[in-house]
């Protein structure tokens, strides 16, 4: 069955790889599928036909035959339940990949975001500047942990696994911020995800819809 | 096998339910287990061992013998996909029901834990006058798009499921805010969920460890 996926007409980030539709084009591309892909605009995100698609508006979305999900880590957790190659056969190893998955969602991605709206939303605010070192410092909290948790592993059990890809995808989102160069051990973990084929064959299908060329990286 | 959770010795909310063992107690309640609870204190919390079983330093954490699992959303998908009661049998509507335990951890308690940390960590700061009504307009962007698609339904997709567990355990955090009165379809969405049996026994678990008592509602 066709897997279609939708994506921003153009992306936010101009194709820096930030919009969640790359997690699904990786998670896709490491179960080896094809995929297609419906573009979005602004205005048709908020309209009925995406909004029935997707209740918060957003994308991406993911359909295949009569299914239709939203949420990245679903349709993720979907493809991976359903192919090999993002987690493994052990039933309790299973569970601690996904287990990561969460955790990159749930607790390391959120002050992640909170730094985002105090850059994006809040930039020409007031307090702004004396506001941002304690979101900062929130980040770093779940940093720290994180380094430790992993030391000198390449991926946080075991094989790569979809909680990689969703850890990786997460920490991505701090790289221009410069923070991730304080973790040696996590930018290297980062630079390993993007370094897999998988993940090149995705960054540059999203990069050639935002800019009309592939990368060459 | 024995089921054995970690839970606040001390909970910061007084045993208001919203510590997050007590979703991890409700998803157990629903699939009608027996379970055990390890009190664990602040300082035991950011200890090795504890460190060993949740590298974040956090409650719940869940032991099902050589299984070791943390992250609220992973646990609970455990019992769920191991249990009747919290999924639906259909394949499509499963995958459906697990996109909405990532809705409510992904996008909609985001915003609300920012709204946390506005009130508990910058109370006191000077801009938090003029900031709190833009972070609770963020929180109500999304309230609007959830009020909207729960429409007059009971749960989110047909029979109650772990994703109308997370999304009520996500919402509840707001109960005291006062925000949710002003969609009166969630507040009555909340309601339901709380009236289960099965949270009712969750929550009153969680308030005797913490008071010494047990509730009466």
């Amino acid at each position: 069955m066709t897997i279609t996926i939708t994506a921003f007409e153009r992306s936010p980030d101009g194709g820096k790889g930030l919009a969640r539709d790359t997690r699904v084009r990786w998670a896709i591309e490491e179960a080896g599928l094809s995929y297609e892909v419906r573009p979005v605009s602004f205005r048709a995100m908020k309209e009925p036909a995406h909004l029935a698609l997707h209740p918060f508006g957003q994308i991406p979305t993911y359909e295949e035959g009569d299914l239709a999900l939203f949420e990245t880590g679903a349709i993720v957790l979907h493809i991976a339940q359903r192919h090999a190659g993002l987690l493994p056969d052990d039933a309790d190893a299973r569970a601690r990949a996904i287990t990561w998955m969460f955790a990159a969602l749930s607790t390391v991605e959120p002050p992640i975001l909170e730094l985002g709206n105090a850059r994006l939303l809040e930039g020409s605010k007031p307090w702004n500047a004396e506001r941002l070192p304690l979101v900062e410092d929130r980040v770093r909290v779940r940093l720290d942990q994180l380094s430790v948790r992993l030391g000198d592993a390449d991926w946080l059990d075991g094989a790569f696994s979809a909680g990689d890809l969703m850890m990786v995808s997460v920490l991505l989102r701090l790289k221009s911020s410069g923070m991730l160069d304080e973790y040696p051990n996590l930018a290297a973990y980062v630079a390993r995800g993007e370094a897999r084929p998988a993940y090149q064959r995705a960054f540059d299908a999203q990069l050639a819809v935002n800019t009309g060329k592939s990368s060459t990286i």
